[in-house]
């Protein structure tokens, strides 16, 4: 039987959104985004109160089965640890259903709540490596997860020998270099459903031909900016989702014929472009806020962080 | 017509050794080893005459289609060159037919050997990116040929969109704790028969795998030498070829199993060893000298060289 934790105690996470897929390093090439979820906790007498406010809000059901719930509650178990009754409050800056990893936001922000729970008990607070394990096996492959848990870019991996998978995943330095920039659509995709459209087998060329392209991705990435052209094809998810999500396909074609190394987030439609200038040119910019597109630059986001009581971001 | 050289000139070239489709990196990831063979080539007024001493002596046929032959020739042509007699003296250090990319030393020292040709002529020298381009058109692949010109480790990789394929390497640097071990058998084999027992169709999820782990020995190799074990894992070829060389799939696992990651050195039958610790257990020597391998500490191989006139390696 688990530990019950006294009424009253707090915590807050904030956790970033991410870009999983990476161009040829599909389910294991992950980057985190300076877009950041903010999740307040409070165990109390009894009970489940959610409150959701920014992107998500009147659109999630707020019960038992919400995500960040699930995730504190998860966290919470793995302490060896329960809550009586719980208040959630989530400030979500992570667009849902974009690409842009918000359930793996969700999930890897409510175990880090859990462990600024868990930090006010006399249990081991969960691990980066556990956090890493845990948010993967909510979501089933670990590139957002890992991204969200470590911050920056990580290259992830699975072993399928076990039940549950082991999920690992390492940190891979960004060349202060490379410039972000994302496409959000208003129109949005779900995962599940773009999963679909990729074929069960693919050709042992199409495996080698991704397979060069994620380790150039990492030598890019690390060392060599220059080759992010090269680095960021790939031929086993996009061209597939193409037909899915027509304008992503386009504005990511047009970005790469001006030179940016433009890929799908995640399962898309938002669209990713890394590139060595500082800004992206006016007529690209016009261009996908034509077709409805919001583009920005961003930074590269941080790790999740946790802490005990009410911490509001600066 | 391309101009015909004098009679008398002399070049040499000293190229390296290569293990190719290093674990995950199939047609992807090679790496040199300081094992080098010699060229040394001489223009006369006409006809062909090679000398070979080592390895392949007796049992390459010594006329105008032997590979360094060619190579040589192809190397004056792209210089819009021709030599109206060759003399060819090679001096061969890698062993034939083991995976240890002798036809890409053949080839790379031939095309080299044409280079210290040319820079006695009023033609342009062939770049370092030509090299990759022409030795790897002769072997279809570019793994083996990109080490040998650079040297170290590389990735490389094959837009077939053109005809010829475009071929591409870039060079990656190794971690000074990673230290080499080739085990060599006596018994040969041969790319064309084990390339055919790959399956054209493999299954997405092996992509993946495939995919997450070049992208992960390229950080193995670099930074995170911990980590590769994990990074030298493969779905797409290694295992495939076990049946075509038993005693290789085996040595290959028992030096997995003490910790050492061990990959298939190109299409077999040698296997490289990379580990942390600078030698292997003595009892690991031991089982591979009884199973019929010559099993040796090797360094990382350098990019090929070439000079004018008859020079000898130092």
């Amino acid at each position: 039987m688990n530990e019950l934790l006294p009424a009253g105690l707090t915590a807050t996470a904030v956790v970033a959104a991410s870009s999983a897929n990476l161009g040829p390093g599909f389910d294991s090439l992950g980057l985190a985004l300076s877009l950041y979820d903010e999740i307040v906790v409070e165990t109390t007498e009894s009970g489940l109160l959610i409150e959701v406010e920014g992107e998500g809000f009147g659109q999630v059901p707020l019960g038992p089965d919400h995500l960040v719930v699930r995730a504190i509650e998860r966290g919470l178990e793995v302490a060896g640890l329960r809550a009586p009754g719980l208040v959630v409050r989530c400030r979500n800056a992570i667009p849902h259903s974009r690409g842009l990893g918000s359930s793996a936001a969700a999930v890897v922000g409510g175990l880090a709540a859990a462990n600024g729970l868990v930090a006010q008990s006399n249990s081991e607070p969960i691990s980066e490596l556990d956090l890493v394990q845990l948010s993967s096996e909510f979501e089933g492959h670990p590139d957002n997860a890992a991204a969200a848990v470590l911050g920056g870019a990580v290259v992830s991996w699975i072993d399928t020998n076990t039940h549950p998978p082991v999920y690992s995943a390492a940190k891979v330095r960004l060349h202060p270099d490379i410039h972000l920039f994302a496409a959000v659509p208003e129109v949005k995709s779900s995962t599940a459903e773009t999963r679909v459209l990729l074929p069960d087998l693919v050709s042992h060329q199409d495996a080698r031909f991704n397979l060069s392209r994620a380790a150039l991705l990492v030598l890019a990435l690390t060392e060599r900016p220059d080759l992010l052209m090269a680095a960021t094809e790939d031929a086993l998810h996009q061209r597939q989702r193409g037909p899915a999500m027509p304008a992503s396909a386009e504005y990511l074609q047009l970005l790469r014929r001006c030179g940016l190394a433009a890929v799908l987030s995640g399962a898309g439609p938002s669209v990713l472009a890394l590139g060595t200038a500082p800004d992206l040119p006016a007529e690209v910019i016009e261009y996908g806020t034509a077709h409805g597109f919001t583009v920005n630059k961003i930074a590269v986001g941080d790790g999740v962080r946790w802490s005990s009581g009410v911490a509001t971001r600066a």
